[in-house]
């Protein structure tokens, strides 16, 4: 496996991208078996060299490197950084080491923050929200574009490339076979719709309101965009450019895909099992195929795959087992991630089972209504239960088969 | 491997246990890959067979198989239900199929959760605290010992063996390779000091006061005991029988290992590594080895193991990266299992690093405060900024080196 890929992308515009098979958990917390890429993007001018975010620090040897290959560092003029998170900013100042006199722009937020991280005092521009920049017959547009998912997160728009650069913002996880969407196949494209899609429910979920106002905010720029180009995963451009704002924009209202029902339970001992097995059949014997998560003594499923499937779910149902007297703590830290991180206009179906003191469902309901969910049902009974409270749980599954009808 | 092992332990007395190499999270929550036992005792008698809890339900069938290969299950006269967790109680519906006659033994409690989590109406007897049962020439003393770890816990006393059969008290993780604690090699002995010290802080630590009262009841009661099995792990007999209760009695009452150090810490991007790598550091250069446990994004340590070393920390050190303007998520749900699970005698220094906005310092120190955790000390600053606050850092590590010269 080749970690590191350069890409011509137009006669000006090159990426260096990095394929990352090593990191388990993203950020340290979300764990991506289908890895992740840091795509940094470079525009050759005859006036010198535009460089657009970086890798992250541990590969700051490597990134300059491999920049030196095809590049001089000491031709950057600019490098622009468009969030100071560390997986984009880490290689900054191994490349100012080599080439001191580079001029970093950004945000205003970013100076404090590159100089605290990292120790350097670069010299700095900050870029103003709509300021353009000009260079070699180039021009750049700098765009603010606050909370995706940082303060200080910028864009920018080399004009005369029809090009975007949108840093986290339409990024995936993953590691596309080739550069663009429409180089991949069929299965590869599906893949990279689930990714982007888990990495928005991910990192940007928590911040989905303002990516609708940026969204909006940038379809009224009149920006001719060609080529939409993330600092993770697959590049868009051409026919699909729209088809990826579109999607985006869905994900950003937290539309739910239709229909979709997502079960995630805890189980100590199988009693919690043995009823989602029951709701498993009804569902399915109404046509509705539930997304299945569990954490259970064999087995723990992955948050991250979680809180992908549960921000675009029209409904869910959360069911637990009580732990001394409070909700069994896998499942609430992962509740407390599912309100943080997906919208709150789901159907929500809380059923507690205890052993010995029920109280998982009224900790849980008090949980997600202070956080503004309304669509909430609760059912709590003792382990063993669940044929006598069957047709009380049937019921209320009746929402869920009734929308589905 | 063999899975199912019979022991004659004496003449009368027999176990048992159920090898579970499968069980990857006990109670779905605790990692242990040292594997788990499950032991069930039976007493002989010539008036008929008491059983003294079994194995868990998904091993209901095997244990009816492996029982019949040494007695037969029509002779079963009673069988007694330390409690009620199904990892003990789950093989009872079993037995009961193949003998409606037996009765069973228990706290009053008990009937109702037998009755509900098996629906099962078997004839039952609630034993009173102190209660004793003549059969066939033995005398067995049941002993009222709530919340060991559910309410309904009970032990039985056999006099004539001198046994005393402690169900969850005294059990431990880990597979031993013989019954006797005496018969490991020192080694394995240190591992089951570990496994019993893991298996208290995950699953007895929150009642560690109820262990506390229960011990000090066993010692009034002037019982001669020679043997103290457990439900889980090994069994101790002779000389061994007070060391183990002197164990469990420190654990009970939440001793620390004297200079006992633990740093648990998030990374996202290593710059709280670098801080946790100068704090060993300096640590190491005054003789104190910390025990590590971090979360970064190739590795997450056991919250088992982390339980089980913070129990019985005298200090603990919680680094932390910020996230969203909170607590990192997986470092707040771990301090809160610590909150649950362990004493709150031990110093605690928090060290919470931001990129973009301070809160998990404030935060957490407000919700170990709200727990009772006096001891705390606590440090916010923005990332890369450790070199700078060193000094002050030093001066808060100063307790700790102090604590140990």
């Amino acid at each position: 496996m080749n970690s590191v890929v350069y890409t011509r992308l137009t006669d000006n515009l090159h990426m260096l991208q990095y394929r990352d098979y090593e990191t388990k958990y993203f950020e340290g917390l979300w764990h991506i078996p289908e890895g992740v890429t840091y795509n940094s993007f470079v525009l050759e001018t005859n006036e010198g060299l535009v460089v657009f975010d970086t890798w992250k620090r541990s590969l700051g040897k490597l990134y300059v490197d491999e920049f030196s290959k095809h590049f001089d560092v000491k031709d950057i003029k600019y490098l622009v950084t468009h969030h100071m998170e560390p997986d984009h900013s880490g290689s900054i100042p191994y490349l100012l080491a080599s080439n001191p006199n580079m001029i970093v722009l950004g945000h205003v937020l970013s100076k404090g923050m590159i100089e605290s991280f990292y120790q350097v005092k670069p010299g700095f521009n900050a870029v103003k929200d709509g300021e353009t920049l000009k260079l070699g017959g180039f021009t750049i547009k700098f765009i603010h574009t606050p909370w995706l998912h940082w303060p200080e997160t910028i864009m920018s728009y080399i004009e005369e490339e029809g090009a975007l650069l949108t840093c986290d913002a339409f990024g995936s996880y993953g590691i596309p076979s080739k550069a663009y969407y429409d180089e991949l196949s069929p299965e590869e494209r599906t893949g990279f719709t689930r990714y982007m899609a888990k990495y928005f429910a991910n990192i940007i979920g928590h911040f989905r309101d303002w990516v609708v106002k940026n969204v909006e905010k940038l379809s009224q720029l009149n920006m001719k965009i060609s080529t939409i180009l993330p600092a993770h995963g697959v590049l868009y451009r051409g026919g699909d450019v729209a088809g990826v704002v579109e999607k985006y924009k869905r994900l950003g209202v937290g539309e739910p895909i239709s229909g979709k029902t997502v079960i995630v339970y805890s189980s100590m001992y199988g009693f919690v099992e043995d009823i989602v097995n029951l709701m498993i059949e009804h569902l399915e014997k109404n046509n509705i195929k539930p997304v299945i998560h569990g954490f259970t003594d064999k087995k723990w499923s992955d948050i991250s795959e979680i809180i992908a499937d549960v921000y675009q779910a029209e409904n869910l149902i959360i069911a637990t087992a009580t732990y001394e007297a409070k909700t069994f703590p896998i499942m609430k830290h992962v509740s407390e991630l599912i309100i943080e991180k997906t919208p709150v206009n789901k159907n929500i179906l809380i059923i507690a089972l205890y052993g010995w003191g029920g109280k998982a469902g009224s900790e849980l309901e008090e949980l997600f209504t202070r956080h503004g969910f309304r669509n909430l049902d609760v059912i709590e009974f003792r382990a063993g239960q669940h044929q006598a409270v069957w047709g009380q749980l049937k019921d209320r599954l009746s929402k869920i088969v009734r929308g589905n009808g």
